[in-house]
């Protein structure tokens, strides 16, 4: 049997969760929530806290998050928080590294470090309606793991193949979202 | 003429910026770029500080950025951080803000507020992998926006669209992004 903990996560609230889930599928149902205010020039800061899931809204946490976001003054801003882009590559890192731990804690595999190094290409033309031959976001992101775990090389391949095929974010980038937008007076 | 600032933005840097990707297209090659490193359990904490852009390396930033990522309790976390995907939640947020503010400050239309509520659902049953019929990622994303500026309903609406349009983590999430993993020993 798994231990109870491995690399940080509750091995058996993982499996709880699983059960619970194929039990009652309607668990499964998230609703992730912000709110951002716009702070002058490219400055906005975004309010994260409620969201909805496991059949319930969740009361966990008693304040907000607040993640802000800036230009550097190349991009006309005051270097006060990250780009846009750069808050991707971020999520993006989050993402692949919870979807990298929880399965190798479930398999019982120690992980010792991980680290993801992004780059990612970006032509302004796009966002500066320059060209419509030039899409505005990434037109691609390059990662780089580096892990260091008690696993041969194969499983540490295999463990980063399952990380691809089950990341939320990594699933956004690589496939559209219906994203709608409506303006409310 | 447009004003010099306008919303908080450099309206004459912003024509300057136009002018110059016009006269030399290179100058618009970005290259964005993030660190990683896994902090236990869910927590990760993502370094972002160098980019490439505009011919050369930035150095105005005189330290990183770090932004940490977690899980609530339901889905194993301590509620340290935000969720990854509530983080993409507010890298749109702050994209479609500067896509919005920007286009609207060289046009000198003054804008008092803008806000944008946004809700995604998720079901974690592709994260799980516990059906190849959902999708690990957002299914859909809601926006609200909120607007007040010195325009009529339609500018606003037209504005609107020329976000949607330009936005770099819009285009991201609507459109298939490459994005390649690597793994280093």
């Amino acid at each position: 049997m798994a231990a109870t903990v491995a690399n940080g996560v509750n091995v058996e609230q993982l499996i709880g969760t699983v059960k619970a889930v194929q039990g009652t599928p309607g668990l499964a149902h998230f609703k992730f929530r912000s709110s951002s205010d716009w702070r002058g020039g490219a400055k906005t800061a975004t309010s994260i806290q409620g969201f909805y899931g496991a059949g319930q809204e969740d009361s966990s946490r008693n304040r907000a998050f607040v993640l802000e976001g800036d230009e550097p003054p190349v991009l006309l801003g005051d270097n006060t928080a990250p780009d846009a882009v750069e808050a991707v590559l971020a999520a993006l890192s989050s993402c692949l590294t919870v979807s990298f731990i929880y399965p190798a804690a479930a398999q019982g595999i120690k992980v010792h470090s991980l680290q993801y190094e992004m780059e990612g290409d970006l032509d302004l033309h796009g966002f500066l309606k320059l060209s419509d031959k030039v899409r505005p976001g990434f037109q691609n992101i390059r990662v780089t793991a580096h892990v260091k775990a008690d696993a041969p090389p194969e499983k540490i391949r295999e463990l980063l193949e399952y990380a691809k095929s089950t990341s939320p974010v990594f699933d956004c980038l690589k496939n559209p979202v219906d994203v709608r937008v409506e303006l409310k007076a």
